[in-house]
C-alpha cells in the first residue's frame, strides 16, 4: 500500500501519519502539505517517528506539493489519499484523485448524499455535489458493505460517531422514541490547529462551556439523518461543550424508550449491542460502568455503557476524537476497503 | 462579627478563610481543625494571606480545638459558625452550637426538611431530626425571608445552586413541563480534598466521564424537591460530569415548554428572570450568550444564558462551585442574615 | 484617581482593569483598545465585574479609541496611564500622554537607561531615547524613591521581577560571587494573547521545554544590569521554561556563595532579607520551605525561600507573572507614586 | 517469553501491560498484584487492550497472587520478572524469583552497588546486600555488555536516566569540570498512583514547584555515582521540579567546560554524542532545537539538545518518564538480555 495525507500537519494529519508509520501492510507514506512543501516532516511535528522517514522513500521526509501527490496517483502508485483539509477545500484540492485511487476525505465535503441538507449545514453548496451519491459514509461498523467497493469515503465526524455507535442499534430495533437529548463534551483537538484566540491554552485551561447548541452545530444534521434513518421518527437535540481535554469525546445521550423497560433490562440492551458488534474490534461493551474518555486515549475503540431510569435510557460512550473520531476510523476504512485485517495498525488499548 | 469556620482546612474551609479575610464586617476568626489543632493556619495552606493572622487574634494565627470554638460561642462573643464538615458529622459536631450563633452549615445535614427524603438520599437518617424544620434553604436569592431570621441556615449544593437558578424562575411562572434534563459538569474539588485514587492528578488530567447518572447522585433530590415545588410535575433527570478543571461548574438543562415559544420569546425569558432576579448582585443574564465557567472563577456570580429551539428550550448556566457553590453563597447567607449588604465581601468579577 | 489603560483587551490589560475595579482610590477608569473601540468592555471579556462599567463614567462601559484617552489627559482630568502595549508599540501610542500625566510601562521600552543595551536586547534602537534617562524602573521593593517622583515608570518584566527580589539583597551585600545559574518555569499567559500557534491549548498542554536559554531570552540582560549593578562582576546564565500553567512563575538560583556559609546560616539569611524587605507587604519569606506558584495565585505576593548548599545558596522565589510580575506591580508603582497605602487594591493572599 | 508484572496495577505496571501487550516476543504476561488478586486486570484499567487478556492465558485476564508467579518461575516457564513495586519491598517480594528468572527490578534496591551509598540514599540498608554486586544498573545506552548476561537488572530512575543520557558522553570525553547544576521538570507519575494530598488534582494543576532539592532528593546520589565514574571530580548539584504533567520530564542541565570551547562547536559536541550513541535506536539527536516533553510522549526516546554558551554548554534532555524513564527501557534491558530487537516492542515515536 501507499498512501498519501494531504493537510499533513494538521492534527488529523499528524496522527494519520503516525497510524500509518505503525501499519504493517503501508509501504510508502506521502505527507503532503499546501503551506510548507519542501520542509523535513520531522520538522513541523518532532513527536513523529524516525521510522516515519524511512516509509517516506523518494520524497526523502520532506512534505511535498499536491502536485508530488497527484503526480503518484496518475502513475498508479498511490492506492489511497487521505485528506484532513478543510471542508469545501478538501472536494476541491482532492479533484485530481477521483478516479485514480480511493479517497478518504475527514472533511464534511461527502458525508450528506443530499445536497440541500450540505448546504444547510454548512452555509454553501457542496464542492461536488456530482459526487455525493458516490460516496460511502464511512462509519465503519455500519456501512462496511459500501465501503468496501467506494472510491469515496466519507469519514464521519466525531460527534456523530460517538453519538451514533452506541445509538443506532437501539433505534434499528424499535426501541427508541421521541427526541433524543444528547450531550457531549469534546477535546479542544476537534476545533483543529487554528491560530483562533478562542484556542489558546490560557482561554481553554480550567475553562468549561457548552457552545453552539441545539440546531446551531454542523455535527447535529449529520447525527440526525443517520439516527432518523434508523428509527422512524426520531429527533435529536445535540449539544457539544468543550472542557480542557486534548483529545477525547465523552456522550451522554438521555432516550425515551419505546417499549417497557422490563421487557429489555440490563441483558437485553447488551444483547442488542452483541447483535450489531459482535466481534467487531473496537466495540467495548462496558455495560453499566461508565466509560471515562481516558479508557480510550491513543486507541480506536468506543467505550459504551447504559443505564435505564424509568422509562428513559441513559447511554455513555467515549472515543478519542482524534482517532475513532476521525483519523483512526480513516485508516479502519482503509482497512475494510482493501480486504486487510480490520485492526491493522490500529491500538485497542488506550494509554494510561 | 466574629466567625469560626468548622473544618477550616478542607476546600471550601479555605475558601471560606479567604472571603471572611476580605470581609469588612468580620473582625475575628476562628479557623477550627478537628484533625490538626496547634498548627499554623498558614502552614495548612501558605497561599493564605497574612491579613488572616492578625483577624485571628486570640488564636495567634493557629488551628483551634472545636472546644475552643465552643467556648467563644458560650462566651457569646462569636456571631456565626461555618461547618465545612461532611454530612452526619457536621450536624454531630455542630451541636453545641445550636442555639448559642448562627449556624451556616455546608454540608447536606438540614438541607431536606423531610427525614425521610434525607434517608433516601443520603442512605442514613438525618442525625438531627428535632432541627429540620428550622433550617432555612440556603438557596440565597430565593429563600431571604426565611434566612434572615434562621439560626440554622443549610447552604444548598453546588449543583443544586447552578441547576435551580435558571430553573425557578420558569418553573414558578409555569412555563415548564415534563422531565427536566439535566447535564451538568463539574471541577474536582467539588469531590473534596480527599486521599482517593480518583481524585489523584495523575487520574483526572485529560479525562472526562459522566458518573452517578439520573436519581444516583445525590444531589438529584435536592434539586428535585426545590424544582417540583417550583412547578407541579416537573421531574428531573441529572447528570453529572467530571472534567479536568479544579474550580468551576456549567450546567446544561433541557426543559419541553408549557406554552408555545412564540409568545414567550427571548425578550420574555428575559422578563422573567428580571422579575426574580433584578438588582440581586450575583445573578448575571447572558441571553443567547453561553456563559463559560472561567467567567465566573473566584466570583460568587452564576451567569445565565437560553436558547429556545422549538418547543423546547436550553437553559445554560455557570458558577465557581466553591463560591456560589459552596463558601461564597454561605458568606452571602450570613450577610443577609446579618442584615450586611448582601455583596459584602465577595466579588462579582471572575479571575482572567 | 483617574486611570486610562491602554491595550485593554490584553492579558496584561485585562487583570489592570481588575485590579483598578477593586482599587478603593481610583474613582474611574478609561478602558482604551486600538483594535476594538465602541465594543462593550465585558463583551471582550465576560468574566469583568459589572462594577467596573459603574466606574467607566463617561465611557459608558465602552473600549474607547486612544484619541478619547488623550483628550481626557489633554483636560488634566487623568492622572496615570497603564500601557499594556507591545514594545516598541508602546512608547510610540504613549507620547501624547508624556508631561500630560504619569505613565506606567508594561512594555520594554523605557526598561533600559541605555540605549544601546535596549538594541542589543530588542534588535531595534528605543523608541523614545529621549526619555530612557527620566524613567525610573519600577521594581518596587527597590527603586520607591525614584517612583514616588517619576512621571514614567517602566514596570519591570516578570522574569526580572521573580528573579531579582530574592537575589538583590544577597548581592547588595556582598555574599555572592560568580555566575548565577538562573532557571525559571512560567505560565503560558506571560506570552500574551496571541494567535499563535504554539501558544494553543493543544499545544501546550501536558507539554513542558526550555525556551530562548542563556543570552538569547530578553530578559536576561534586564535582569543582570541589575544584577551587576548589586553585585560586582556577578555573572548570570537564565533558563525559562514553559509548563502547562496559565498564570504563575518560580525561579530557581543556584549562587556561589563569596562568604563562609557558616557565618551566614539559615538565621543570617533571613536576616539579610529583613533588612530589606521588612515591612513591605508583599514579600513573604518561607525560610526553608519552597514556595509554589499556587501559593500566590491572584495575589501580588513573591514568596521567597533559601537553602544552603555546601558552598553555594540555592533560592526559590514564586509570583503570579499576570499580578507582581506585570498589571499588580503597576498598581503598586501607581499607588507608591501618588502617595496611597502600598497595598492599596491589591491582594496579598493567593487563591485556591 | 513468559513474562510476569509484579505491582501491576501501579502506574509502572500498568505501562508494562502495555507494552508487554504489544510486544512481539512475549507470548503470556502473568500480572501479579499483592493487594487484588483475583480482579480482573481490565477492570482495575479498563483502558487496558482486550488483547492483554489473550496474552494472560492461565490466569484468564485475572490479577493473580504473587504465589501463582512464583509456582510459574519454579516451574521454569517464567522467562522474567518485572517488579514495580516500592523500593525495600522490591527485594523482598523478588526473592523467590532470584536464580529462576531474569529479575528487571525498577525499585532502587539493586541501584547501588555499595550498601553504604544505598543506606545514605534511602535511610535504610538495602534489603540484599549480598546480590548488590550482582546486579546490572540497566541505563540501557551505557552497561549493555552487563545486561546482556545479569540476572537481575536495576532499572535506573527516571532522573538519573534523563539526566545522564546527555551527560555520560561529554564526560567521558573529559569535556567537562566544576559543578554540574541539573535542573528537572516531572510529570506527575513519577510519584507513584498514591493516595497522597499532594498528587490530588486540585493541589497540582495550575501549580509548579522545586522539591528536595540539592541532596535532599535520592535521585542525586544515583546521578552522582555515575557521573563521577565518567569523569573525575564533576559535581551534581540537582534539582527536581513538580509541573501539571502527568507524564514527561525535561532537564536542563549546566556544565562548565574543560576545554575552549571553540575546539567543541556545535559540530564536534555532535560528533562526541554519535560516538556513543549511533546506531541506538532510542536516542535522538535534536542540535541546537530544544526538546518538548510532548515530542516523546508514549515513547521511549530520549531527545537531546545543546547550547554552547560561553565557557559552559546547556544541555536540554525530555524522555516521558514512565517508558524511558521506567517502564519503557525496562522493556529495552530485557530486551537486551534476551538478545531479542532492541526496540521490539517499543515506539521511537512520541504522541500527539
Amino acid at each position: 500500500m501507499k498512501a498519501a495525507v494531504l493537510g499533513a500537519t494538521g492534527y488529523t494529519g499528524l496522527i494519520l501519519l503516525r497510524l500509518l508509520t505503525e501499519h504493517p501492510d503501508v509501504r510508502e507514506i506521502i505527507a503532503v502539505s499546501s503551506s510548507q512543501p519542501g520542509e523535513p516532516v520531522r520538522g513541523a511535528d518532532p513527536g513523529l517517528s524516525p521510522a516515519l522517514e524511512q516509509k517516506m522513500g523518494a520524497s526523502a521526509g520532506k512534505l511535498v506539493a499536491i502536485a508530488e501527490a497527484v503526480k503518484a496517483a496518475e502513475a498508479r502508485d498511490l492506492d489511497v489519499v487521505f485528506s484532513g483539509l478543510p471542508h469545501l477545500k478538501s472536494a476541491e484540492v482532492c479533484a485530481p484523485f477521483f478516479g485514480r485511487c480511493v479517497v478518504i476525505d475527514l472533511s464534511a465535503d461527502f458525508r450528506f448524499s443530499d445536497a440541500e441538507a450540505f448546504r444547510k449545514a454548512y452555509g454553501a453548496p457542496p464542492a461536488r455535489p456530482d459526487l455525493l451519491a458516490k460516496a460511502a459514509f464511512g462509519l465503519a461498523e455500519w456501512y462496511g458493505d459500501r465501503i468496501r467497493t467506494a472510491d469515496i469515503i466519507a469519514n464521519p465526524g466525531c460527534y456523530p460517531t460517538c453519538t451514533l455507535l452506541p445509538l443506532l442499534p437501539l433505534a434499528r430495533e424499535g426501541l427508541l422514541k421521541g427526541t433524543v437529548i444528547v450531550n457531549a463534551i469534546s477535546g479542544i483537538s476537534g476545533a483543529g490547529k487554528k491560530e483562533r484566540t478562542d484556542l489558546l491554552y490560557c482561554e481553554r485551561t480550567e475553562n468549561a462551556c457548552a457552545y453552539n447548541p441545539g440546531t446551531a452545530h454542523r455535527h447535529a444534521p449529520e447525527i440526525h439523518k443517520e439516527l432518523a434513518a434508523a428509527g422512524k421518527g426520531l429527533g435529536l437535540l445535540f449539544t457539544p461543550h468543550m472542557a480542557p481535554l486534548k483529545r477525547g469525546m465523552c456522550v451522554t445521550t438521555v432516550a425515551e424508550l419505546a417499549r417497557s423497560p422490563e421487557s429489555e433490562g440490563p441483558r437485553s440492551i447488551r444483547g442488542i449491542y452483541e447483535k450489531y458488534y459482535s466481534g467487531r474490534p473496537f466495540i467495548s461493551l462496558t455495560d453499566s460502568r461508565i466509560p471515562q474518555t481516558r479508557d480510550v486515549w491513543g486507541s480506536n475503540r468506543c467505550d459504551i455503557g447504559w443505564r435505564l431510569e424509568g422509562d428513559r435510557i441513559m447511554l455513555f460512550s467515549a472515543i478519542d476524537n482524534l482517532v475513532k473520531g476521525a483519523s483512526g476510523q480513516a485508516v479502519q476504512n482503509m482497512n475494510i476497503r482493501f480486504g486487510l485485517e480490520e485492526s491493522a495498525g490500529l491500538r485497542a488499548g488506550g494509554e494510561l
